[in-house]
């Protein structure tokens, strides 16, 4: 039985600032919560208004309850509240992705994505990137958010000293085909408007650049497709095999 | 001054069958709607709900009617209405790119836009994908769509007897990298959970695949990223320089 005050909790989980008080977040879609429950994380609570064999582990609410606390427009139906992890502390020994300031939570999802694709396994945020836990980033991250770590700090004191590469992407720098990759390093990719902050600028080792084909008119690429290429580009001669 | 039949006519052109049966489409955005204009396509109506000195082209309306007919969640204070544009007859002598069956309006505008960017100049649809006048794919596609043809045609009679590579994405098939890809040729992306259909598959001559990182769990790579890969790849000896 849930009770009223219970799906109150949880629909408070939609704003970051309850997140943190509570310590919880919301993975909605079966997949992603069986992804979850896999990779160990905590379920506060698993509902479901689905009747079936298969939703056992899922206490039952109403479809009118799941409307309330669903974040999403057309809900499906499965939704689980889970503990905000506890994460190993960052590691520069292995390939770190920096986000300076990335505001659209579809991009974040997407790039949890990718990294997890591409075998990267942090993402450093500064502090005024898009919530990890929000809801639109949840699921864009289709599962992959349980595997890849996302850290939220101010990104220039910590890469600050690095002896590895920091490689980021501009509209002028080394064609990116041209880029010899060292293991590891830092990826920095910047604020959808705005780019990689002056500040955050000063600090790139590598300015690299994804060249458009000299027809076009395009002004730039999505950053998650930035990062597509850019991961790619950098595991190419490893996956070739 | 606009009247309210001219209103209700524009809020029709959100539908599908009111865009084909009055030969009218929406760009929302100054930026857009600029590119519309240096691209010689024939505004029907420009309408603003901004005041300024560069809007004088534009009509004014009140916000609140701007809302009105406006698609997005945040209305930005520029809306055009554009004639749906007559195209040159497709041609497999140049590259074409093929969607097979794409139902996100996000992808399909992500990857004109991408097509723009690595000079890509056609794309053909199966007549169930996404209409290329949904408001949220002209969004997506950040003004590319003026540069970049859109045809909508049953794909089989259409490739069948082409004489060029027909390249597809799939789960399995040689490892993108070491593709020597010939010009001009067809690229084949499939719909967002089925990948590409069977009968389509039969016609593909190169069957490439983005290898994901041995450490990955990542089920697959969003069609739009798939798509940045490739096309990346395709171009990346010339781009190279």
């Amino acid at each position: 039985m849930v009770v009223k005050s219970q799906l109150k909790l949880i629909k408070s989980l939609h704003q970051k600032k309850n997140r943190i008080q509570h310590g919880l977040f919301i993975i909605e879609g079966e997949k992603g919560i069986a992804d979850a429950l896999a990779n160990d994380l905590t379920p506060y609570k698993l509902l479901s208004s689905q009747v079936g064999s298969n939703v056992n582990s899922f206490e039952k609410i109403s479809e009118k309850e799941f409307s309330q606390i669903s974040a999403l427009k057309n809900p499906n139906g499965y939704l689980g509240v889970f503990k905000i992890p506890k994460q190993a502390a960052l590691d520069f020994k292995d390939w770190v992705v920096v986000l300076d300031g990335l505001q659209d939570p579809g991009n974040l999802g997407t790039i949890i994505r990718l990294c997890d694709w591409f075998g990267i396994k942090q993402i450093l945020c500064s502090p005024d990137t898009v919530d990890v836990y929000n809801p639109k980033v949840v699921q864009a991250s289709m599962g992959s958010l349980t595997r890849v770590s996302v850290y939220y700090e101010p990104i220039i004191p910590l890469i600050n000293g690095c002896k590895v590469p920091i490689y980021g992407t501009f509209m002028e720098g080394t064609p990116i085909a041209k880029i010899a990759f060292k293991t590891p390093g830092i990826i920095v990719f910047g604020n959808e408007g705005n780019g990689i902050s002056a500040e955050l600028s000063k600090h790139i080792t590598d300015k690299v650049t994804i060249q458009a084909h000299e027809s076009s008119a395009a002004e730039s690429l999505n950053v998650a497709n930035a990062a597509a290429i850019v991961f790619y580009e950098m595991r190419r001669e490893l996956l070739k095999g």
